[in-house]
């Protein structure tokens, strides 16, 4: 099983994940102005950005793993395809926080689904890391790099359990922080420079 | 006709249908709370779950197929448009079972329909095989690797046949033997380690 | 621009739309059992399955076609970009063939808009042809492969007109010709042989 | 990061949002006939038809851009995920102007709404090339063609503000603006000739 085929597989499932985010979103219909209700749609517009930017980071990162990786085995791929099942999950999340955002009573129950449903796709992935970097780095891949990675990926799945628990405290706030947590990650990309 | 631009239109089919799986999940709407509804949609977590796992099965034992071609024929190509076209299929049946699932008169009909259509997808799968392992095998194939697939994909069809006809005695049964026999092969993916 | 980037492109497309015309497909819901609903959806599954090959056979004519292509430039850019609108759009008429397949007051309207869409695209994949094979052969395309592209090519757009206009006299009659065309291509390309 | 790995992302995010775009389409429901309802759809028809050219023009100018340049860096790639976050929502905007261009009350607000998210697009494809031009071209980019993408895309983002503007005035004058820009970038590349 190539590597390069795998790749090409998960781009496709990033690529069709992140794209058919938009689906979530509904023309108003009904009452009051189209303008008002265009308006009104905002918490779905956020839920649409912060989806993309995570869905878009996962896929930087899953690249940076795999160009460490010397080959694929049996495991990673079984890991892959449960961290891909996640991935393409996020639309349906994503449509419950789109839409019960504005409910005062069910933004918590959305909250915690939306960030429970990121907190394993991190899990997830950090074991499908914790395998790779143990079991098929490439002979000639770079400590530095290596280590660089989990450095950043060690704070990814405490991250957002605490985002995510934060919503039993307030479910807006938690929507913040897993919104401001996709943007910390753009940062720290862009900001990082131009690497290779 | 390139075997590479087989594959990589197949590959897209795969990962497009694997993907798409999502939009048969709709957020849970009017009576009861949202995390009782959320949780109400256990069997449709399983279904895409299942035929997730099953499709991504698929595309590991496509690639191994066309990995022992040599070339692609126009009998092939037509064999891998049909098996397509069910694989494209999948989706539906999918969203009947998560719809129907919970109805204890319809869950019978919802699991022969969902059972009958990956028995057909691994009866023209199997046709695939036995085509392309006798007419187009590359001259340096590996005989065992050959024989290995045949022998590993010889109980594909029987296997969804019977998981298909438990469905006359107990539906429930039926989904759960559908969705093991993907757990099985994934497993036994996983556990035969790291091969190439 | 390079050609291999706007095959792929295409690919894509071709891909997508073919995987999209599932969606079509709604489970039946309401009156009646769940079986019967399902029975009942045979136009469905009747239409999907002719748009599916169509859409596979001319992703098939599609890359014979740039086979024999050396470059690409803007008008050929902007040609397959017109193809390929009309090809994305195939979902569509589908989905309204499918639904009005049953109601004998609206399906000769449903036929005409459903070959009138196949038309238009045999029209645009000829000129296509006809552009390509004058300004942008390879120097050494292979002129007996050209003539026969051009000859399969000939009666298809004629097919398709007449296929539609049949719906005038019994729009079922030009569903089922609509069918046989794809069926007959089918089959014209896989007992062609192996070619290649 | 490779250059190759971020432009096949960028085309599969293309070919999605382009093929994804017939979804907003709707079979006619009711009342009046369906030749009737078919005939209604075309504003529906035409926002497609625009919504289509804008991306596949889009495509085109993407590939030219990366075609200049030698690597990606990180802010790029920032770039490059917020544009394709725009051009990824395009079916949303499309789907609204055609559902809201026979509403006399709301065609203003909807075709304001369909400029404002393509004035975005420019805006972000403006900023990318921008970046790129000056960090990243590589070493042997020819100057003129560099030149002449910038005066190319220089009058783009004006040209979008306008065309949105004169929805204030005429929202239908809006709608054809955009559809004539899109046109005329079109015929710009079609008669611009057998480049390359």
């Amino acid at each position: 099983m190539g590597k390069g085929r795998v790749e090409a597989f998960s781009d496709g499932v990033f690529a069709i994940a992140i794209t058919l985010l938009i689906l979530i979103i509904e023309p108003p219909s009904g009452k009051g102005s189209l303008a008002h209700g265009l308006v009104r749609l905002w918490p779905t517009y956020l839920a649409y950005a912060a989806s993309f930017l995570t869905i878009g980071i996962i896929w930087v990162n899953h690249h940076a793993v795999f160009h460490q990786i010397g080959k694929v085995d049996r495991p990673l791929l079984f890991l892959n395809v449960l961290f891909l099942m996640v991935v393409a999950f996020i639309p349906f999340p994503t449509h419950v926080v789109a839409e019960f955002a504005r409910s005062e009573d069910e933004r918590r129950a959305a909250a915690l689904f939306y960030g429970g449903t990121l907190t394993l796709m991190a899990i997830l992935f950090g074991l499908l890391w914790l395998y790779a970097s143990r079991q098929l780095l490439r002979p000639d891949a770079d400590p530095r790099e290596v280590t660089g990675i989990t450095r950043s990926f060690l704070p990814g799945t405490p991250s957002y359990v605490a985002a995510t628990l934060l919503a039993l405290v307030s479910p807006i706030a938690s929507l913040f922080a897993i919104g401001a947590l996709a943007l910390f990650y753009v940062a720290s990309i862009s900001l990082r420079g131009r690497a290779r």
